[in-house]
């Protein structure tokens, strides 16, 4: 019902999500299928969409991703640009003792990069998408950024490392997220927790950092340009004033983001939300059960204009 | 030199290790190889070889262990007598979803004690050695530890954890160990930091746990215990009193417990330490070179009474 209505009236909708690992191509693609409803990749920003924009900074930087099965995530940055990148396995292929715990198995070593990382400096860290090997990620990381410029297993400042040195990009900044299990399971932002106090602990300085994804203001005007460019498809008109509504479950990213973009935040009760009047810290414009209650509002207010 | 000195003069001596995952025999084997002399496996102390004074408490009830390459921990621990140990790969094959990032492989399966672990409780949980997959054992852990009773995916107080329910044992302090890498790297203790950070961000409660290994008192207390059981093995007057020598490179681990324990220390400069005169945190009874010279000390202490 949702679907023929959004289709029938040709409304310009998005999909925002914090997450991610995978192209946008493949994620419209694995969307289309469950949806049964044919989406374009341009409707469909993952938490490293906006990532893109560090393209002309670092195209032909060597950069070190994180996160994501195989090398999914290396896959996911090349598409947008980055010349070379490199991935946590390919720095344990170089030198085994970074992180003996971690074996490569035959899989792993068919998706390598033969790199002499100390001759190769690594000039930022981006985290795409959740890591499989936290022991080896926080490790590794930390070696990176307390680095004497880039250059793996030299230090900084004679083991004082300052931690600026070499950027560091978060795409999804959620503590925990909801599958299956009964209780939340760690997100990123839990990986993220744990970089930041072993950063602290070891070297005595705060590590920094940059952060995408819901509900970083970066991500909604990524959005906000992604839905202008789509419902321009379907329109002669441009249409930059036209009012932007956003649906969402969790209140700390769907609905803060959107409050601070000032778009019209809706929220429904299916998934982390389950109160019954409004989320107390990021209240929304607007509460309703499900989706197709958020559509029918969303059209209410649209046809009375 | 110093085998041949030790050996002929019968000076009984143990060999004190923050290190373990595999049992004492197993460890004294591996020694005796690379020392080319026969040690006993009464001579080894490994970091949670002290935990064989939780049997008596745990012996019949299910423990989780945690660290370790495959199920070798579990073997440690059932050899010291525990009955019912589980392991975190376990919980992952009951329920993935607790854990989704972590794919068993065909070996791992092999090794997995089908449990439901909805019906049969965890009462403890202990780490003998390092993680090898931190996400998925902090994940565990926590879930765990913020359990009612010890039944996992049920939370204790509707969400809100006194995290003291479940009693958490560390068999390692250290914070970073060496190896072949120029830098050192993130031990126990660093899985330890994360969390102990993470439970309180999650929680808001702090994390109670107890430490095994040096430099902790109860590991020199077995340690002392041992070696007089090794030593009356020689002769046949008890000697409950006589000096206690303990030669090692970590100031924070070694030299720390040592002089806590009331033994004489000996600081090596052939590791962790490499300072001119002494530590200046934990500074030993005596500074050498090198092992033959802290031997040759020893002798000339005791040659001297």
């Amino acid at each position: 019902m949702v679907r023929i209505k959004l289709k029938s009236e040709k409304i310009p909708f998005i999909l925002l999500t914090n997450g991610g690992g995978i192209t946008e191509k493949e994620k419209a693609i694995e969307l289309s299928k469950i949806l049964d409803f044919n989406l374009s990749e341009d409707q469909v920003i993952l938490s490293h969409s906006p990532m893109r924009s560090l393209v002309p900074t670092y195209q032909n930087s060597q950069i070190l991703v994180l996160g994501g099965a195989g090398d999914n995530c290396r896959k996911v940055a090349e598409s947008y640009g980055f010349n070379r990148v490199v991935i946590p396995n390919d720095i344990v292929a170089w030198d085994q003792s970074i992180w003996p715990f971690t074996k490569l198995s035959q899989e792993d070593l068919k998706l390598i990069k033969k790199i002499d990382f100390s001759k190769e400096p690594i000039k930022a860290i981006m985290m795409f998408h959740d890591s499989r090997d936290w022991g080896r990620d926080l490790q590794i990381t930390l070696d990176v950024l307390r680095s004497k410029d880039g250059y793996v297993g030299k230090l900084e400042n004679n083991d004082v490392a300052n931690l600026t040195n070499i950027p560091l990009y978060f795409s999804n900044p959620d503590i925990i997220w909801s599958n299956d299990f009964p209780i939340s399971r760690y997100a990123q932002g839990s990986f993220r927790i744990c970089l930041d106090f072993l950063a602290e602990v070891i070297t005595g300085h705060k590590l920094k950092y940059k952060l995408f994804g819901k509900p970083e203001p970066v991500t909604y005007l990524y959005a906000a340009e992604k839905l202008r460019k789509f419902a321009m498809k379907f329109t002669d008109e441009n249409v930059p004033n036209r009012r932007i509504y956003a649906v969402g479950d969790n209140p700390a990213s769907d609905i803060a983001g959107a409050n601070r973009a000032g778009w019209t935040s809706i929220l429904v009760r299916t998934g982390v939300f389950s109160g019954k009047v409004n989320d107390p810290i990021n209240p929304a414009n607007h509460v309703v059960d499900n989706i197709l209650h958020a559509v029918e509002w969303i059209f209410s207010k649209e046809e009375g204009i």
